[in-house]
């Protein structure tokens, strides 16, 4: 379905970015913690990065900025490359249809989050995972450093502080799936791991590198297979269903890609078998997604016919 | 992504055939109205069609089935294309993240349907289609006539006095949605066309060959436009996420492709930009779709090595 | 606990009216029908019945408004000394802690209402009450008519028509119970039946001699019984904790005494085995019930020393 | 109402101890920690405390048990005496209307419980008397020994180790209201202050006369107001709409008293002006209430006619 030659890349996010630039509203930055709010929600950079690691970018899409959610995807294929198909008896693959930090459905489904990507769902993969590592923010950390190559990626110790000390709800999130008996660490070692992978700083450059093991169906830079072909598969499959929080359907239905976001405003998105993409701007829509973001990755797939459907 | 060949399809369909026959257990046929309940749940059928109108098949797949939530798909194309992005201030375009009948949501969202392919969202497009045409059902019964290339087409009429007869729930919905002014029909005039849509009996073949427009981009079989390129894959990308109830995300999870299922046991699939498929099984999970159904898709990607992913 | 006098009332109804007259906020009269809009919430009665059937009054006490829900009561009563406990079978007596109207509670506990005071309980007790008498409202009325010594006594086929066409919602809640077998006639004769005893109208001293059998514990005003004993102070304790919409605690709270409002701006309330009060003033507050009506009854138990506890 | 004479009590209680001894089923006892899933469900023990401290008693009468939510009760008396109306802007009065330890409510309401009996609102108010006192538990024993006369009540250390380690949804909830802004100390130290006084034992005879001072319109043993009138008054209602669990319409038809019950097996209750009662039997129903004890205090009211109602 896809006939884009490489080349026409750097013209179109050119493009893009230039369509961007006129568009007066950006959404809010994130406010709930200084590091956040402080972001200046006029800034927008995008790269793609090509299967073999050629990347191509546009405006600050070498600066890092607060990854946030995005690397809910990262410790997802972590943990499910070591633990298989055990996982799914933890959490669930279906859309949670509901603000992404609510606990009704928690309640109603007996401590099992619906899916990976809600908060409650990413704290169970991140306990799982530190059970199995000893270390599961390290085991990010060395992940992203060496599939985007970048050696100086490094969380922010004073952002992971400041989600700590907002961190009331994730708390009463993880407290209550281990009255559920679904948490395994103690809760505050679990929030400390959890927080520090969030506080990861990474460039539009590193995140769209770090992303294509999922559009190699599962293999790394360096050619080692982290998954199986059906594992990439289906975290590409619950991206699209579960990615952008209570705005999945929408983004489908607008950009039509596997995706997932962040409230840093990042977000990164996944042609299957071709390329990855990733794109940054702070402002924030009433459902948390980067307002920029979307468009850009909207007016990309449009441009370029790339889309799954 | 996909060199499968044409020559491959029959072939494959028949290895699924022949490793569902071996397959003990099949779920249990929907038991609410009687016409349903009195099928037998070791049926199987299943078709593929090409974009040219060659059709594959195997099993029962010439056998009519009651279609049920099927048509919600042919339903939404036919307002999509009459009214436009209006519609989407009518319903949404989530997931439901809850049973499908139920509501609650509906209720937190002020009578505004998550996405048509709910009862309420279905309700909702039938009555605004009716409120166009003047005959919601009749629109559609011809529609599916000529994709299908099927004169003999027909509602059940006994089904659908079934189903009216148990329509409490969805009298439920449609009153609900009419005191949040989202009704614009006179209620038993909306049950009375939505009861007949749901009774219509096709084949696997039959919904294969109606599909097809959705796998031309919103050509249809004639060769004329009925969606817009943009509008076929927001179709599709509904179809993923909000397609087959609360099993939607497991369903793209295993299968990957956009999808509907019915409570009569069949489901239609769609590789954009190449082939359609539908399934017919009797035999349900605990989430509403077909139990072999859904096997034999899973299988037929997995062979195939098709994915939107 | 109580001392008062009977010749103390007639003062003590004057010093309550005068008070309230000098309050300037009555809240907002029900705008859902016009009837009810057109109301001046300035409006104020109030009156007092002893268990002879004496009667003290003030202000409009002799004027008719329209009962609305406070009929729940006798509805129930009458349906209740037909049946007996077999009646909880259909319909619970907890508090709902939910808006009034709210369908979650309903689908949660499968098609039983919480209680006979919110709409779909008292939807049920209407169906059953018309399933032993052949006409519910007919017979509410008769007793009524009886209980108070007023022929005069009648429906507002207005209103009632007026609450059928701003009817959806209790057509939802009517169609939902059915789904689940818990409605026996046709909706639309409940639904006539239903808001026909809503539209009924009395005035302040009709409807505080018509409640003075739950004063005498069951006996009716002609020296026959009603209810049991025991059936009357179950009356009254559900009166107490689920009588007024999600504001039954602040009333208890308040109030301290057995009561049941309705969206007119009127409220009965019982002091057992001693008297019993009606008062009206149309002007709500944000839970649906009258600003001056419960203020003023908050003042006569403080004034009288009267209360439960 | 009441015309019962003091010296009828003791003859009373031992018809009720009698009949109970002859009732097979004893509901199953509290199994979440161990020093209550050891009791014996046959123990059967029950007090009368008139206002001047004479106390009348039957069966295990004087046998300490675990107090549990029956604490609540008087650290609600200390704080509102306390603090007054300001308490009210941060726990409401309403009955809950969903189980016990319900998120649901919580959310939807902005972390602002619905009552000071669920376990929710008894954690802002312990927090509440905490920040005012620094020593929420030290204040609540000191009372209830003082209201005893007995110096030797103690809250029992392993118990409350017991509760802390299966303390994680009450650690949920109280983070979660500490999102809100609801919550003033460090969790650790709330719910450390909060288990020792689930901890605390005491027998009936304790309990009945630490409770008289609602019977006494507010007035402590020693002669002095705790309490106002008013404030006496609104406790009693609190305990009727919302002391039972999500059985509080029941218990209100059934027994027609204010009451507390504990998951220990104990519930207390009040004639206003008259005498309190507390009955202890180990065993539960589904709900969470004192099998025997609540079917005691019906048999109590119904033998002597005392009721609110």
């Amino acid at each position: 379905m896809m006939t884009l030659m490489s080349s026409q890349f750097q013209p179109v996010l050119e493009r893009i970015a230039a369509e961007i630039e006129r568009t007066p509203d950006r959404g809010r930055p994130a406010d709930y913690i200084p590091a956040l709010a402080a972001c200046d929600p006029r800034t927008f950079g995008m790269a793609v990065a090509e299967l073999d690691g050629t990347v191509y970018g546009v405006g600050d899409w070498r600066e890092p900025f607060s990854t946030q959610s995005i690397t809910k995807v990262f410790t997802l294929a972590l943990d499910l490359a070591r633990e298989g198909d055990e996982l799914w008896e933890h959490v669930g693959r279906e859309p949670s249809g509901n603000p992404f930090n609510s606990l009704v459905q928690l309640e109603y489904e007996n401590g099992i989050p619906r899916n990976p990507f809600i908060n409650a769902g990413a704290l169970v993969v991140t306990d799982r995972l530190h059970s199995r590592t000893g270390d599961a923010a390290g085991e990010l950390l060395s992940f992203l450093r060496e599939e985007s190559g970048n050696p100086a990626l490094a969380f922010d110790e004073e952002v992971a502080a400041s989600e700590a000390a907002h961190g009331d709800r994730n708390a009463a999130l993880a407290h209550f799936m281990a009255a559920y008996g679904n948490i395994d660490n103690d809760i505050p070692v679990l929030l400390d791991q959890y927080f520090r992978q969030c506080s990861l700083r990474a460039s539009c450059a590193d995140l769209a590198l770090a992303t294509t093991f999922l559009a190699r169906h599962g293999i790394r830079a360096d050619g080692n297979r982290l998954l199986t072909l059906s594992q990439a598969k289906q975290i590409n499959a619950i991206m699209l269903t579960c990615g952008t929080y209570d705005a999945a359907g929408d983004f489908a239905y607008r950009v039509g890609l596997p995706g997932k976001s962040g409230v840093g405003g990042g977000i990164i998105a996944v042609v299957p078998g071709r390329c990855t993409l990733c794109v940054w701007s702070p402002g924030l829509d009433e459902r948390g997604n980067s307002v920029a973001g979307v468009a850009a990755l909207d007016r990309f797939t449009t441009l370029t016919g790339v889309s799954v459907f």
